[in-house]
């Protein structure tokens, strides 16, 4: 697998584009990506029961083949009634038209403001001006990722190919957004990847669907899951390769780079987290099950009070085992080991269950790193897993606290 | 039921202290019950798997007679180890010795910082000092109030009086403390309730289990579940009463009153919430079952973009339905009516699913008032529930980043 620098339109025979149409005060707020050819989809949409008008439309859609996405942000179309159903319809009849398609080979995604009807005339004069700016080059792409942020501070794009049997090289594209109403199942995000693999449906949801679980479900900010939770997979076989039809090499080696893609763009997600000063990643290491393993993760990087104490890069330990003990998991607090790490050293603060007494300073000086990593050994069996998430801020706070004004 | 000024005193044949005995810096960090007679007693615990050393000590001594109670604040006295458990037990038999009776006879509570070790001499001696102290009168059980504070801004008691058949009244007084690390099953407090009814240890077990369940159990400053949540109650018979042994009519009277204390200490708790400048009471009525109107109750003073949305005194309810969605309550979104009430008045944002444009200024005007109310009407069922929170402010940020120190 080679780590490129790219983002949707890089793979071949897909076109992006993102600009500013009035959904937002002054940045860019629509995307659109369109396929050459047809594509197979895949879908992993959020748990909650409220799901968005949008989310309603694609799990319906994605079992079709797609031709193109609309993406809009400052608004969610989520706890919209009737009629936000019949936006997200329009929204997709509007692009298909465009396209030549019909609307049930277009995807649409919002996020944004929840409980506001969308303005249905800027959407589709927006998603008219902005069809005319597609292009396939990097900076096309670019665009497409900066209009789907809503609290993001930075856009989020991530690319790798990788060589299959025969000698083709296929090439996976994508871009999300996610800052703030993250949790995992799965996290309150956006997702988009597109590849010109050729890979059938079942395997291209088969392997999305293992992706998510290790990355964008083992990442928190905040513990509100999302209406709008979305991530999408296009796949338009213009790399010419040999369809992955079964989990054979090809297979493995596909889903390694879509692994890191997912990876590489929850991780940007956590750290981006809103308000966030810090990146903490969780290992969990030694544990019963996997299950344990990852809800001891998840439990502390979702801890309110783990976070704050992040913030004020206060080694409060206890805080860590404290939500470890009420995740649900499986373990024994005597055969614990905690361990904090950054860039300057690393510092164990729990010895099986035996609390140390530690330098305060050092671990103060550890703790004032951008990355920290947390480590928590069970010594109870051979699971592990890795949970990502940043602190809590008093800019958190302010962000959330006038979010719609 | 006559609600009265008082506290754990306040019932007959019950004496109390608190003092400053080295643990803090500076403030009452020392409190001490004990009772003329043998108590019956029950109580109610963490559910966190990692249970703080007091809190395994007092769930093999809660089934014994008990005459005296010894709580610390400045130390938890949690993920200490095997010391932690020797620590608790000689806590117990220190004040064991000045009561005159077996340390199986004594309960303890720690309440502080996670992960360090007890200074036992500093407590022994701390112990016999306060033991001196010990009072009946008002003063003494408001003293011993303050000595469980930790970042509480008041001290949290209760009273009141029921009569009983046969004449005779009873009396219920209550401390807690509570502020942060407070999340549903239960809430991250210590609460000590005394009272002089007769009643039997079955009949005061179940009485205490059904009030913690609708009050302690239905707040939330932080979603962190505590190592060290403890709620007690005593019952030493004083008051002459005919033992209360079933669910007669005396119990119906007396669990009234416990629920009352339960109740008012619980919300206490949300109101002294870490942080906050507002105090929420979220009603959900017309839920299919009451399960379902727990669970969405409790999601919504649990969801901290909820809660940075009232600290911000935006009518984000949008962010409300979402926690309902994420809540693992089953409901029809479609079905939702959405009100915010505070004394300013009250502003329906969402009937029957469909989304109300709303006057913004109306709205922002409601909820700069200090306690607001949240009706969520369901329009599914019978059941309904109460859950009591916080928002989350900057300050909540800073007392939490910085604990330790």
């Amino acid at each position: 697998m080679n780590i490129k620098q790219g983002n949707v339109t890089s793979p071949k025979g897909f076109k992006a584009a993102g600009d500013f149409i009035g959904l937002k005060k002054a940045k860019k707020d629509l995307a659109v990506i369109l396929s050459e050819k047809m594509c197979t989809a895949a879908g992993c949409f959020t748990s909650n029961i409220v799901k968005a008008a949008p989310v309603l439309w694609d799990i319906n859609t994605i079992k079709n083949p797609i031709m193109a996405v609309a993406a809009n942000s400052g608004n969610a179309n989520a706890c919209t009634g009737e009629r936000g159903i019949k936006d997200s319809e329009k929204m997709a009849e509007t692009l298909a038209e465009l396209a030549g398609c019909q609307a049930e080979n277009v995807l649409v995604c919002s996020t944004g403001v929840i409980g506001v009807n969308l303005p249905m005339d800027i959407i589709n004069s927006g998603i008219k001006s902005v069809y005319k700016k597609l292009g396939s080059d990097f900076e096309s792409g670019a665009f497409a990722a900066e209009a789907i942020m809503t609290t993001d501070t930075f856009a989020k794009t991530a690319c790798a190919e990788v060589s299959l049997s025969g000698g083709k090289t296929v090439t996976i594209g994508a871009m999300a957004k996610g800052s703030g109403m993250i949790n995992p199942n799965m996290a309150t995000m956006l997702c988009f990847i597109t590849t010109d693999a050729a890979i059938s449906r079942p395997m291209l949801d088969k392997a999305l669907r293992e992706c998510v679980s290790d990355s964008f479900n083992m990442i928190c900010v905040d513990g509100d899951t999302s209406t709008n939770d979305t991530v999408l997979a296009l796949a338009n076989g213009m790399a010419g390769n040999d369809e992955i039809k079964s989990e054979n090499e090809d297979y493995q080696k596909f889903k390694e780079a879509l692994f890191y893609i997912n990876k590489k763009l929850a991780m940007d997600c956590a750290r981006d987290g809103e308000g966030a000063t810090k990146f903490m990643e969780v290992h969990t290491i030694g544990a019963k099950t996997l299950k344990d393993a990852k809800l001891m993760a998840r439990s502390i990087v979702s801890s309110n009070l783990f976070k704050a104490a992040l913030f004020g890069s206060d080694a409060n330990w206890g805080r860590a085992l404290c939500a470890m003990g009420y995740s649900g998991a499986d373990f024994n607090p005597d055969d614990v080991t905690v361990i904090f790490k950054s860039a300057k050293g690393e510092i164990k603060l729990m010895d099986n269950g035996v609390p140390i007494v530690f330098d305060e300073q050092k671990a103060a000086d550890i703790l004032s790193e951008h990355d920290i990593n947390i480590d928590i050994i069970l010594n109870e069996g051979n699971f592990e897993a890795f949970a990502w998430g940043c602190d809590l801020s008093y800019e958190y706070v302010r962000i959330n606290g006038d979010y719609r004004s």
